[in-house]
């Protein structure tokens, strides 16, 4: 197997580019497309200043790895969401990582800061952990970053991410997800920019891309997340993308070019906000999702708070 | 089991409405299914009279009997494909449905008729089988049901296929066919109306069907269809109905009521159709894909036919 750049021994194949690689034509297609999605969806200055989201997984070591290798200014935000060893595990390698090479990383912690973890609060408030989860990061990673006066969050969403997601708001005509399933979310409503610099690469490159890099990462999935319908629709997908390499990419960048604008109006319609009456956050009811969460969580009333904002 | 009808001994469980059925509760099921998809799409009236497309199989039996059972005036149309043995026993199973009931069944022979068989015709036009086989179905059920008189054609794609093939054309985003896949097409521009009654009714229920009503059918799928994709999208899908049962009605019915008719002006965009020039039915271009199709399988020039026309 040669290099389809420079002929020499390659380290990988890409199938649906139908081409492989050596090491460094590899990391050379990785930050080449993490450069072509910047620069096609506008997602990023120079002069900005970012906050990439960190798990300690490849994907968010591997686009903060690749910004900053393209000139960006990237500080990391490491959650502690409480499960367990896997969270223990996972902020090790968010820690040794940013540590090596002297980046700036805040931790916020859920049982400290906010007193639950994800599998007490999910049970509390009866949703299954991965959408609590979700909500509880979506919500501290818009607060960290107005906090810290940054201009965008990055998070490490890669193309199997993204059509999985896809995939599940197509099999349910989900019209408001589907309105606002893009790779750069623009400010507005008081949330910061949200882009995703890894939509062009798939799940096998990222692993692929640490690996030849030496970033070591957190290899096991989430174990919250075991038999979640996500996973399910990856699965699905990456049997059809074995016999029909390109599908998940046509399936994702088919859609923005030719489906998203169509379903835009659904989403704008659900984004009628105003500030939580606990935490200010901006939200379509009084009380944001994630204040609820954690009145279920800890049973403290947000009577008296939401009183207090009247 | 239980039927939740009637609290009878069940034969069949039907996960996605969540309920068993005794055989009598099972038939009504598929003919209420019927005739509620009937009536919310306005299909057919008693008063038309309906061809539908007969393989032999048990989606297009199963239909056959189900509408004549609510009183609708239905004949049938075979094709023979020319697909060796298999063609023989489907031909032999339409045949055998309508001779013991006393129906009228058309009979339509590729090879007789139009001097090619599906395999020699895919082969000559670099097409992959099911391609050839369906648009030479297509343009001989239209044929034949202008030429009977006919006011309707009913085919008998059931949930499966309607899901199998939304997913198909959902994964690469084909906006016109999107904005035409539903379960009426109206006559327009020299097509008949096109339905399909089995919508509500998933795969393995149509063969319960046939078996609980002793109707005898090609179980056999083609074997040229081996491996093809549209089986591919079938496999996917049924993969996540298993842990979510319901999930493909959600995608099609969903589809209908909340997308479909966005894509509806994408349809109708590749609509400017006019006469072949060579058998006279509606194409969008000069030679309508068919006689394109057979003049390749045959070798006959179609210049002959075409200056004729002029």
């Amino acid at each position: 197997m040669k290099c389809t750049v420079c002929k020499g021994p390659a380290v990988i194949d890409v199938r649906r580019h139908n081409a492989n690689f050596c090491r460094e034509h590899f990391l050379r297609l990785c930050r080449d497309q993490v450069a072509k999605a910047i620069k096609d969806f506008g997602m990023l200055h120079p002069s900005e200043r970012a906050l990439v989201a960190v798990s300690g997984g490849k994907d968010s070591l591997a686009v903060w790895d690749i910004l900053l290798q393209l000139g960006y200014q990237v500080d990391g935000l490491y959650l502690g969401l409480g499960i367990g060893d896997y969270s223990d595990a996972s902020g090790d390698m968010a820690r040794a990582f940013a540590t090596e090479r002297g980046l700036r990383l805040i931790e916020v912690d859920l049982p400290t800061d906010h007193g639950f973890d994800i599998p007490t609060g999910a049970k509390a408030a009866r949703r299954v952990p991965c959408s609590a989860c979700g909500l509880s990061k979506r919500h501290l990673f818009d607060e960290a970053a107005r906090q810290g006066g940054y201009d965008v969050v990055v998070t490490g969403h890669n193309l199997d991410d993204e059509a999985a997601v896809l995939f599940g708001n197509v099999l349910h005509w989900q019209t408001g997800y589907l309105g606002r399933q893009l790779p750069v979310l623009p400010a507005r409503n008081g949330f910061p920019r949200k882009v995703k610099p890894l939509v062009r690469l798939a799940e096998r490159e990222m692993a692929a891309y640490c690996v030849l890099r030496g970033i070591d990462y957190i290899v096991e999935e989430c174990p919250m997340a075991a038999g979640n319908k996500h996973l399910g629709y990856k699965e699905a997908l990456n049997t059809i993308e074995v016999t029909s390499p390109g599908t998940k990419h046509d399936f994702y960048f088919g859609f923005l070019a030719r489906a998203s604008e169509r379903f835009a109006a659904d989403a704008a319609e659900q984004e009628q906000l105003q500030a939580c009456a606990i935490c200010g956050a901006p939200t379509p009811g009084e009380v944001c999702a994630f204040c609820r969460l954690v009145e279920r969580a800890t049973s403290v009333p947000v009577e008296l708070g939401r009183r207090a904002a009247r």
